[in-house]
């Protein structure tokens, strides 16, 4: 047993490093957390940026309702307790995915500061970019993609955000898109800015 | 409106699909879900696939206890019900690694066939591959990496797979490892074999 006990340490010692994964990308991991209201353009605006992401063979990931309500958090309800597990389950993946060497992009309505907060101190400063996706309650309204506005108002729906239950706007996140006033194209183009600026399309 | 409204329909149909991530790769995806007994050798070993993986250029990615338990998992005990959240959690996870055409190695005990059957029925066939590392009780318990058997002997752990908890072994698993007989190199060896002979490693 003594030689196969000395190749487990050896092994043991040559984990792969995060670093190295980032090396292997060409670029460093990051957590782009969109959050606004419903409507506001956070699933379209983090998918345009995964494709423009992609399409310079940047390693990604998106993080949305269609792969984790279904899924990971499929045993979650919206309860204020609920809520808060979504959030921090979904956190704890985004680390994971950073920890790989991949740019993942979330999109989830997350309304209370606090459950952000949580996600953000899970991070390595830095690697967490809150994006606010700010949009007036009247544009999400008027957009109503999924119709929920219209059956929130009509109460078939409770504890809808915005409407009976609050959405607690970011005091200090990274970036703020506004969603009033620009395209998706637009506002993809500002995120992807930001992360060449500060430095994570490199390795 | 009318003009991003338009904008949005058409990123919309443009998310980066499974199959673009694995080109970009230049890989497919794939769960390595080792399972065995304590000490038999799956961390060291999952780790080991994982470096010479790596070491080629492919994309790859360990979810083990040290990430998982005390992040994802941590408010989950060890109780029947919170085992099985706990590999269904892993099993979400790793599913979402392997759409993002990441080779992602898991190592857990997962002691319950019917567990690791929900995993396997999470993903499309063939991506979940599940490799039982077969090491005697004997082994496992003269090994003892982290002084676990001694105590779950000395009635200090209650419910320690193999010793007053069942472990299930697979019936049908993509591959047996003998971690008796063999070291952890040969073993790696051989899990990058069938990963070749079944083509994971080219898009």
């Amino acid at each position: 047993m003594a030689d196969q006990k000395a190749t487990n340490v050896t092994w043991h010692d040559h984990q792969v490093t995060k670093e190295q994964r980032q090396k292997l990308n060409g670029h460093k991991g990051a957590v782009l957390w969109f959050t606004g209201l419903s409507g506001c353009g956070k699933s379209t605006i983090a998918n345009a940026v995964d494709t423009m992401l992609h399409g310079r063979g940047i390693h990604t990931f998106v993080l949305d309702g269609d792969n984790i309500r279904m899924g990971l958090n499929k045993n979650l309800g919206f309860s204020p307790e609920d809520r808060t597990e979504n959030i921090r389950r979904i956190g704890e993946v985004s680390k994971l995915f950073c920890d790989g060497a991949t740019i993942v992009s979330t999109a989830f309505i997350s309304p209370y500061k606090a459950d952000r907060d949580i996600v953000r101190a899970l991070m390595p400063k830095g690697e967490f970019i809150e994006i606010y996706v700010n949009a007036s309650l009247e544009t999400c309204e008027a957009r109503d993609p999924k119709g929920l506005y219209k059956k929130a108002r009509a109460g078939q729906i409770k504890g809808f955000t915005g409407i009976d239950a609050p959405y607690e706007a970011p005091e200090a996140p990274e970036l703020v898109l506004d969603s009033d006033k620009f395209g998706v194209e637009d506002l993809a183009k500002q995120v992807i800015a930001y992360l060449e600026k500060s430095g994570f399309l490199s390795a």
